[in-house]
């Protein structure tokens, strides 16, 4: 489609009605809703909570009567299919919507086109791709599952500026400050699941739950990679809200499967390899348990296996100013190269100053 | 004082015109003026470049007999000594201005308060320290000159995210991107010199000269530390814009003497210590010769040395998204350290993205 100034300007309005849902919307997609009558907006809508309104129904229930004739923003194509809601297609042509705006196509499989359609086989005129790069960006984790059959995998790592973790001896703490440390309570708060090896459980007994003023609408899964079971039935994760996942490997105690099933956790097992649990396999049942975005806050040891898998498709560094010396921990053991081309590049998806430190946001560059 | 909204804004109409200077200005500061009378602007001026006139006059001549009854914001004392030009104080005594704002005072040993003094003399109100911090920042080099007797040091380096240079074999090009060499070149064009070791200037044979489209209108000073004067007198920096300067020391041959001064070379002799030559004494020779700031671009064994010396006021530090490995040679080898409490922190004065990569601008942190 050619969208005009007032597409582009009522599709971002959407856009930014559809970013309420970041942290609570998931499984679902976050999508937000803009209906618009003679150059006025008459009703918005945005998704917060699976099982609640969709943003198209929110957006016909403000506007009431006026719907009729008016036309529909939407950040992703409207659902053809009976899930927890009725089909919000249907709902549109049923109140007189004469043209809806589509961000992009919704990649569900009960879904991909049919929505369309429906919009046109009802007589609506329907046009995609207004703004279709900002919805992609909204939903990275919805869209890597549909696509791919996978989470997507955010890699939370704090450093030094000479790429250390921290000293010889371990110790870490303070190493960025107190804007770094609050900005990854958000990164927890938006994430679908939170996941740590058991060396983490073990070494720091993480809470693993956003710590932020307000109670959340919905709290992350703290997933466990713990072929063993080693994870104790009183660690701190289980004193703090949302579902705890352990995957393990087949020669899991037995009494340890029946301790940490008491202590509410979920066990999940896993076939693995020689080396421990299988990355690929993990991935694929978290998909299928609607795992969208997953926060990986695990050491070194997981995060280089995750990197040697190709599954990091984000990689948030928070760098603090300050050199910890050669004898220091790695972010990650990489090289020898012997020639630059060799070396695997990423790009800068934004970089933010938080306090005296700098976030960074990459993604590993196509090759 | 207590400066009024009025005022402030005036005054930061004169720190943006002093910024035209920073190119030019060097030996001198940078400083703007800005004269008001009715709460009109009816004169500006910035200083550009040593000989030419003072921000003041520039600013008197553009307003002519309006000056009468004005108030003047200047970001500097004005001056009370003749130079190059006549003081500034007497021009605006003359110009019959009533109240002159000024944002700090000149620590210039030939200024230093005697420029207020003068105008109050005169009968004009006379006020000071109206966004003193931002006119301190425009001027560095000439601040750090007058007040310690040194330049100001700025250590420019382009690394990788885990802090490394180069690869084991020393390859590093390229590192970063264009967006980011392009603003090398602007950090050079402003120096007053850009410095660099004999081992650099063997190893790459720089031009040391910033490439911009436009020709400056000052170029900065090449400046080699080079005991043993092994530059060759072909090096690509003699056939570029600006002054060379050669440090060396006591057993430098003779014969390297001759051939370096018939290249064009001024050669500067320093009595060093076992190691090399003394940075401070480099560093209070640069002073007298009225070098207000300093690029480093050396490589580790420089910057390191630089570090020990507790000389760097300022490392630009361009950060391009990737792991050299650890194999790779490190931009400055510290620690080991046991403690993170021991190890030196930075603060983080800006950072910016420059297309794929970071720009970071660090100072020493006190202790």
């Amino acid at each position: 489609m050619v969208a005009t100034e007032q597409d582009l300007a009522f599709m971002s309005e959407a856009l930014v009605l559809a970013e309420q849902g970041l942290y609570s919307a998931h499984p679902n997609p976050c999508v937000g809703a803009v209906l618009v009558k003679d150059g006025r907006v008459i009703g918005r809508g945005a998704h917060l909570q699976a099982g609640e309104p969709h943003a198209e129904v929110l957006a016909l229930k403000e506007a009431g009567a006026a719907a009729r004739g008016a036309t529909a923003y939407v950040t992703l194509e409207p659902c053809s299919h009976y899930g927890r809601t009725p089909p919000c297609a249907d709902a549109l042509i049923a109140a007189g919507i004469a043209r809806v705006v589509i961000a992009m196509r919704d990649p569900n499989p009960l879904v991909a086109g049919r929505g369309v359609e429906r919009l046109r086989a009802a007589g609506v005129v329907a046009e995609e791709g207004c703004l279709e790069a900002a919805a992609e960006a909204l939903n990275p984790g919805f869209l890597r599952r549909m696509r791919h059959g996978r989470p997507w995998l955010r890699l939370k790592q704090a450093m030094s500026l000479d790429g250390r973790v921290a000293l010889a001896n371990g110790r870490s703490q303070w190493l960025t400050g107190e804007a770094a440390r609050a900005d990854v309570q958000q990164e927890r708060a938006r994430a679908s699941a939170i996941l740590v090896g058991i060396g983490t459980v073990l070494a720091d007994n993480p809470r693993l739950a956003p710590r932020l003023e307000a109670p959340l609408r919905r709290y992350p899964v703290k997933v466990i990679m713990d072929s063993h079971l080693r994870t104790p039935p009183d660690a701190a994760l289980f004193g703090t809200p949302g579902a705890v996942w352990i995957f393990h490997g087949q020669d899991a105690p037995v009494a340890a499967r029946a301790a940490l099933c008491a202590a509410g956790a979920e066990l999940l097992f896993c076939r693995g390899t020689v080396q421990g649990l299988d990355w690929q396999e993990v991935m694929g049942m978290l998909a299928e348990r609607q795992i969208n975005e997953v926060l990986v806050e695990a050491g070194p040891g997981v995060a280089a296996s995750l990197f040697a898998a190709g599954l990091i498709d984000e990689w948030l560094l928070y760098v603090a100013p300050l050199l910890l010396g050669l004898d220091a921990r790695p972010v990650l053991a990489t090289g020898p190269y012997s020639d630059l081309a060799e070396v695997p590049r990423w790009s800068v998806i934004q970089s933010s100053r938080l306090g005296n430190d700098i976030k960074w946001t990459l993604r590993p560059q196509e090759r």
